[in-house]
Parts: C-alpha cells; sequence; structure tokens
C-alpha cells in the first residue's frame, strides 16, 4: 500500500499542553534561579511577539511567523500578540491586539478574548492597550513593579533579541540581563510533547525525500525537486513553512553549501552521471526537521560516487553510534573528520599519517561546516554556547553551533559532509604544511564532483541516541527505492 | 493531449532588454521633465535594491526578493546592489556588493563585475564601496553632483520608499521630489516585453487554477488547495514566488475578503454543498498575476449559486466589454456595482428602485472594495492616485486602489464580487435609509453563502480590452472541467 498511496501520514493534532508545559518549565527555572542569588519571586516575564511585515513600501504581506521564543511559550500563531508570566503566581496573560471593526471584512471575525484564552489554555487574555494597567494591577509586590525581558545575544546571528516595549513602560523597573539564557536553556531540552512534533516534521519530510528520490531524472531542473518536496509536506502533512530554503544542489552545486537562495536559485538542469544533495525539511506547528540526502540522478552509484558517499556514511552513522549524554560535539566532529580522512587516504586521495592531517585540520578543507547544530523552534536552535562554552577557534571547528557535552533530551543534527570545492582545496594544495597530504591527480578527478552531506536529527538519549529520520541511507537501500521499491522496505514494514 | 500531460507550459527566457527599455523609457521622461522645467540633464538617478532580510533575531534567512522599483530598472534578482543611470549620458551603472572570500564556500562563486555587466545589460559595473567615487567622477557638471532619489507615497500602503543612503552620499546634493512620480508613471504603461511576462504568469495559473478546480473534492482541507497550485505554478512554471498569499477560501470563509493569512491560515475542511473561491496568482520573473475562481466544491451548481454566481460573472463580463482608453475606473466600479444589483432584484434578494440603491451605496454591502488595481511588478501596483486624482470618499468607491481613466498599455484586474458579510448586512438592515432595500426571508436564507468573487488581469488596448486570464467561466464550462472535460475546450484548441 505503501509504494501505491502518496502519503501513509497525516497532520496530527497540537496540544496546547506543551507549551503550557514550557511555561511550566520556564518558572521552575526561573523560581530555582531567583531562590539561588536570594532574590523575591516578584515580578512578570514579558514577551513581545512578531508582527506582520509588508515588502518594502507595499501593502504585500508577507506571510507571518511567529517570533520562536514567544512560539515556545504561547503558540500564538496571530501576530501583534503580547505574552507575560506572572513569577509570584505563575499566572499566564495573553495581550491581544483591538483590531479595527473593518478587520471583520477583511481579515475575518474578529474573536473575543475568551477564544484566545481557551486556544492558548492562558490564566487571562486582555488587550495590548492595556498592558501596563492589567501588569500594574496584578502586581503584588512592593515599589514600581519589575519586569524580566527578553535580551540576548543569538550565538549564530550575532544578531539580539529585541525585548520588549508598550506604552507605559517606563512605570515599571526591567531587567535584561535574567530571562534570555533561562529561557534558551529550557529551549535546549525537549520534552515528550515536542519531540513528537519534530518526529511529524521528520516522518513526513522523510516521506517527501523518497518521493522526490524516486522521481528524479536527469533533464528536470532542480527546483521541481523543491517543487516536489514542498507539496509533499503541505499537501499531506499541513507544513505551511519550511526550516530553511530548500537546497537542491546537483552536480558541481553540491560544494556550495548554503546553495538554493535567490542568487543561486535551484535552477540547474539536472545530468545523467550529477550526484544531487538535496538539504531539505518542514516545519510542523513552529517545531522543524533538517534531512539531506545525497544519491545520485540516474539511480546507480558510480565508484567514485560511492567511494566519497560512503566515506560521510560511516561519519555519519559512527557519531550517532558514539553518541550519549557526557559526550563533548567537539570530539564527535573530530571523530567524523577522522572518518571521512581514513576513507579518503583509503581512497588513495590523500596520502600520508592520518594524525597529522587532524593536526594540520585537513578535514576541514573538506568539510568546512560544523558537524551538526541543535534543532527545535528554529533550524539552528539557540543555546549552543551558554556562558563558559566557548567557541573553538580552529578551522572547521570554529563554524561549530556547539560546542556542548552532550545531554539527554537535546535534539542535534549529525551532517557530515565532504566537498571539493576550489576555493579551498587550491590553497591547501600550495600551502606547505599540507600540500603533502593530496594526491593531486585524484584531486583533479573530483574537481567538478561537488559534494556529499548525509544530515539526519538525532536525539540523545538517556543511554544514547535516536535517529528521528528515517530515509534510505545505505547505497543498495538509495538504488532500490529509486528503481521503484518499496519504503520503508517490506521486511521492516511489516516486522 | 492537454488533458492528459500535467502542463502543456514551460518557462519562457527572460530577454533583459526588458529593463534596458524600462530604463530607457525613464530616461525618455525624466530628460523631458527637465526640459519642461528648465532645468539642465545633469545628476543620476540612483537607487538602492533590497537586502536579504533574516527572521528576527536569528540567522534564519528569508527568501530575498528584489524591491519592485529596483526590479523594474535593473532585473538584479541579488541582493545588496544599488544601480544608478546618468542622466547626461544615459549611461547605466551596478553597484555590487563585495562578497567576503568565505562567500565561495558557503553561498556559491564569487562573480566578477564583467559576468553582472553582461547579465543584466548596464555600461559599468563597480562594487557599492565605490558609489561616491565612481560618481563624482562620471559627473560632468559643475559644483556638487546631483541625485535623483527615491522617495515618495505608496498609496496603498501609505509608506514611503526608502531613498539611498550610502558612505560619502554628503558630498552631493540630493532631490527627493522628481524621481517617484516619473519612475511610478513608467510603471503604469506595459511594454510588449513586460506583457509577455505578464501573460505567462496568468496562463502558468490559469493551467494551475483548472488542475486544482478537477481535484477539488469535500473532505479536503483548503490548504490541499494551495498546495496544488503551488506546485503547479512552481514545477511547470519555475515560479518561485505568489503575487501574494493565497485565499483558499470555503463556506462562509468566501466572505473574508482577505482570507488566508497566518490568523485565518487555509485550515477549513470542505464540505459538499460548499462554494469555493480560491484568488491565487504566480509571480514570473518579477512579474504577477492575480486570478480568483468561484466554484461549487462538488461540481453542480445550486440555482442559488447560480444566482450569486451569476450576479458577479455578468459584472465582470460588463466591465471588461466597456473597458477601453478613456473610460474612468470608478465608473466601471458603479456599472459593476449595478449589474450586481439588478440580478440580486431579480433573485428576490433585493427589492426597490436600483438608482435609490446607487444613491444609498447599497453595492458596497454586497462588494465593500474596489473593482480592481493595476498590476505588475507589485500585485498592487503603484500610480493609482498620481498627483490631480483624487481617492474617492463614499463606501466601496474609497476602497478603489485608482480613480484613474483608463490608458492603452495599463493591466488592470477586473474584480467583482457578491458576498454577505454579517458586519455590514447587520447594520444595514436596521439603518432607516437602507433597510428598505432588503428581503430580510432571503438574506436569511444566503446567511452562510459566504461569498463569489470572479478576477481576471485585464490589458486596456488601443480600442478596448484584452482578457489575459484563461479559465473556465461560466457555470456550464466550469461543471464540464470539474466533470473531466478538458480545457481549453477541444473546439477552440482545434480551432
Amino acid at each position: 500500500m505503501a509504494s501505491t498511496s502518496p502519503s501513509s501520514l497525516s497532520p496530527p493534532p497540537v496540544p496546547m499542553e506543551l507549551h503550557a508545559s514550557n511555561r511550566q518549565k520556564l518558572l521552575n527555572s526561573f523560581r530555582q534561579h531567583l531562590s539561588d542569588s536570594s532574590r523575591p519571586h516578584h515580578g512578570f516575564v514579558l514577551l513581545q511577539g512578531g508582527e506582520e511585515q509588508t515588502r518594502y513600501c507595499t501593502d504585500h504581506l508577507e506571510l507571518f511567523r511567529q517570533e520562536s521564543y514567544f512560539a515556545y511559550l504561547f503558540g500564538v500563531r496571530e501576530p501583534g500578540f503580547y505574552g507575560a508570566i506572572d513569577v509570584a503566581t505563575g499566572k499566564s496573560i495573553l495581550f491581544a491586539p483591538r483590531l479595527p471593526a473593518d478587520y471583520a471584512v477583511w481579515m475575518g471575525e474578529i474573536k473575543p478574548v475568551s477564544y484566545f484564552q481557551e486556544r492558548y489554555m492562558v490564566s487571562m487574555v486582555n488587550y495590548t492597550d492595556e498592558i501596563a494597567q492589567v501588569l500594574a494591577d496584578q502586581y503584588k509586590g512592593s515599589g514600581k513593579p519589575l519586569l524580566f525581558l527578553l535580551h540576548g545575544l543569538n550565538t549564530d546571528s550575532n544578531n539580539f533579541s529585541k525585548p520588549a516595549e508598550f506604552e507605559g513602560i517606563e512605570k515599571f523597573e526591567t531587567d535584561l540581563t535574567t530571562l534570555h539564557p533561562i529561557l534558551t536553556e529550557c529551549r535546549v531540552f525537549k520534552s515528550d510533547l515536542e519531540l513528537a512534533l519534530i518526529q511529524f516534521a521528520n516522518d513526513i519530510s522523510s516521506e517527501a525525500h523518497v518521493e522526490v528520490m524516486r522521481k528524479t531524472k536527469a533533464g528536470m531542473k532542480e527546483y521541481q525537486l523543491e517543487s516536489m518536496f514542498l507539496h509533499h509536506t503541505y499537501m499531506y502533512g499541513g507544513c505551511r513553512h519550511c526550516s530553511y530554503t530548500c537546497i537542491c544542489a546537483t552536480g558541481e552545486n553540491s560544494s556550495v553549501l548554503h546553495y538554493g537562495h535567490a542568487a543561486a536559485p535551484n535552477d540547474r538542469i539536472l545530468e545523467d552521471g550529477d550526484m544531487a544533495l538535496l538539504d531539505m525539511g518542514a516545519e510542523y506547528s513552529f517545531y522543524g526537521s533538517d534531512i539531506t540526502c545525497s544519491f545520485p540522478v540516474n539511480g546507480k552509484f558510480t565508484s567514485d560516487q560511492s567511494l566519497i558517499y560512503n566515506a560521510v556514511l560511516n561519519a555519519h552513522n559512527a557519531v550517532i553510534t558514539a553518541m550519549k549524554p557526557g559526550i563533548n560535539w567537539v570530539d564527535m566532529h573530530k571523530l567524523a573528520e577522522k572518518v571521512v580522512l581514513e576513507s579518503l587516504k583509503k581512497g588513495n586521495i590523500l596520502v600520508g599519517n592520518l594524525d597529522d592531517m587532524m593536526v594540520e585540520r585537513v578535514g576541514a578543507i573538506f568539510m568546512p561546516h560544523g558537524l551538526g547544530h541543535l534543532l527545535g523552534i528554529d533550524t539552528h536552535d539557540p543555546g549552543g554556547y551558554p556562558k563558559g562554552v566557548e567557541r573553538p577557534k580552529e578551522p572547521g571547528l570554529k563554524s561549530l553551533r556547539t560546542a556542548r557535552q552532550l545531554h539527554e533530551g537535546m535534539v542535534i543534527t549529525v551532517e557530515p559532509g565532504c566537498y571539493f570545492i576550489d576555493a579551498l582545496l587550491a590553497p591547501a594544495m600550495e600551502n606547505t604544511s599540507t600540500s603533502k597530504f593530496f594526491n593531486r591527480e585524484m584531486v583533479d578527478r573530483f574537481k567538478n564532483f561537488g559534494g556529499v552531506r548525509i544530515e539526519s536529527d538525532v536525539l540523545v538519549t538517556a543511554n544514547g541516541s535516536k535517529n528521528m529520520t528515517k530515509v534510505p541511507r545505505e547505497t543498495w537501500e538509495i538504488e532500490a527505492v529509486m528503481a521503484g521499491g518499496p519504503w520503508p522496505p517490506l521486511n521492516k514494514a511489516s516486522g
């Protein structure tokens, strides 16, 4: 059945308890932190949700996507909201925008506050023009009421989150430093309810990857693969947003790590003999997935393609096998590098001593990006560098979006790659300390190969890890699926 | 053949002469304007292109779409550019961002300036850090060189376009008033090269509407219709962007004019007996389409559905037949209203004298939006209210995005509608000056009907008009297509 029906999945209901329990988790951490620093349990956590944006000077409205911290705590899909949590009582309060009467004509029913109270399972709902009054009324402490606002560095973008602003804020004390690290740390460890959404995003995206793999043919345009993926995840998974712009890279383009953007818009024609590198993941009810499959466009691996592909697959599998709480992510990155370098040496592309290559950071020439990143409501979920965790400085390692120890409940991508990037290979083959490792003839043979990346979303469990991504990975599995075979394989499906 | 293949279309090549001729058109108008006001032909038109945006504080990159005025003149798909036109010589100069070396690893090849010069058919390309120097060098006048910057009101959004900013701008005289009205007026009248792109966007979107119509079934979700549309236009038309967020409204939702946004996200389940109102249009190489089809979900019109549908279709056809240069758009809006009111009277929903209804603006209760808007690089293309054209103040008419006379080369949407909107009907039936027109029993019968909109993109020609949208419009055409019949009909296809 699975091979004749377009999908075996349907979008699951989203329980609002998920966000209520996120709030409770924050409240517990927050109170603990206040107690630890001998501060009273007073004041409000206050966040401002996202606003709808128009395009440049026009009235073209971009499709709104909620700001991620706000989505985490409140799950609100509408723009223009604020949300507060009373640290003293635990009460949650949403502030809805007061909509003009003609909203009903143009945009839809003007919902009463009771609708939002029920839908989002909060204690109270008021209007955004009542924030100052409501919070002052609710405050039980003495003196100016205290607001904990969200302000802190995103270590991937180097941008700061924008603290809430509203009319009357000058009547409050504001604390800009306490909330961000605590809330960020809450997001790092996923609850079972969160994991269920990440799993669904993985399931529908995995299925869509298989669908695309089966339909890929020489002569198509790269963007047609993107279109098939988007359609499958929206049509059958209800995923209106992707976690990120699809990277549909074939041939040489597969060595461009973030291909697919407006200046490199997935517009090449697929050729027989190309490798395809498809990095695509759907988002379901704010929670994302991030999956890369690499495969030959014509459905059959050449020996060169197998060599590079298996180098990466072995790294991918070695990391997932080694992952468990307490393991350091930088060590996992180095493990992946070492496995790739070993394979390249076996394949006669590299020569010399492996440990020497590691010292000279040869791995970073073939894999200049980090091994993986935390995943959740953001594709690059925050919390990779909390206070005390330093970003490494060496090539490759400095691209890591986290250098933390693994801990149960983290979801992290495992995405080793091996790319033939002229901008890195050419100087490395000139450099006196690295030139000796390269077999120039072989490197030349792979000049236009592009690259391979294999990326799964992996949950760190109490004793090890669980791969949430379910796509064909072995070369024979890929060849079988592309030849029309079932996925998952029949023995697994019936087992 | 047409009925078995998913598409008979493929994306056409986009000639850069299109944007070169847009520049020439601006230059001619601009020089004429300077001559008319006895000013010298000196200085530079300077525009700043759009920048890539990240989502809130994260490194999530939104898919870049070029600012529309910049796209009009230069056709540049990459972010971070500036563009200049020397009013004295007609030379066009692009300024490209100087990209860091690691762009080559992450984003793709760093293109030389010669690549952009050839691709975009401009006279020169320099880097953005050279703007002040290059423009000073090129300037042939005396004194501080003069820059004509883009600053003016968008009459749909009430936002102002942002004039270019760059380091060293203080060395120039700047003129903020001359450019905007002249450039906006250029955009109002489409060239044949522009029309070819708008026609393709219409062709692929029309085909996709038919595809969706054929596959619509009770039990589906509204967003599945959106997904099919997006897939068809991207897969077979190469349209990565839509002109606007798809409105996929069924049942009562079809009376919400801008349904489909994040707070009303096309998530209702289609029921047997519903009308569907699908307002969806693809964009191809910056140029858009804007098409609405309304049809019964189960493929057969009831007599009530036919009554409202034909009221709107008659208005749509009457307007297109009447359109020609010199006709005023406000009169077309009133014509559409009158035809709709006539039908509602025939259908016994309204009673009384038609002219009295027009005086009391009863039409605006059933069609609160404007009849249509200019269409081009923006869905709501600018230029609707140039100096001297006043926005009407009456209900309905005040929603018009233009009150101009028609002129050859304008592309304008014709989109009459008839909606049963409780927020408008309830007060109108209470109001002493309008209550007499309503047959309450009949209005009550249509309470949950929703609404019908029929929207085509129409070119004003020398002697009349040409409908660029090619979808089934007559009730029997829609029923035939939804029952599996061919589109276009065989006699037309072979004729």
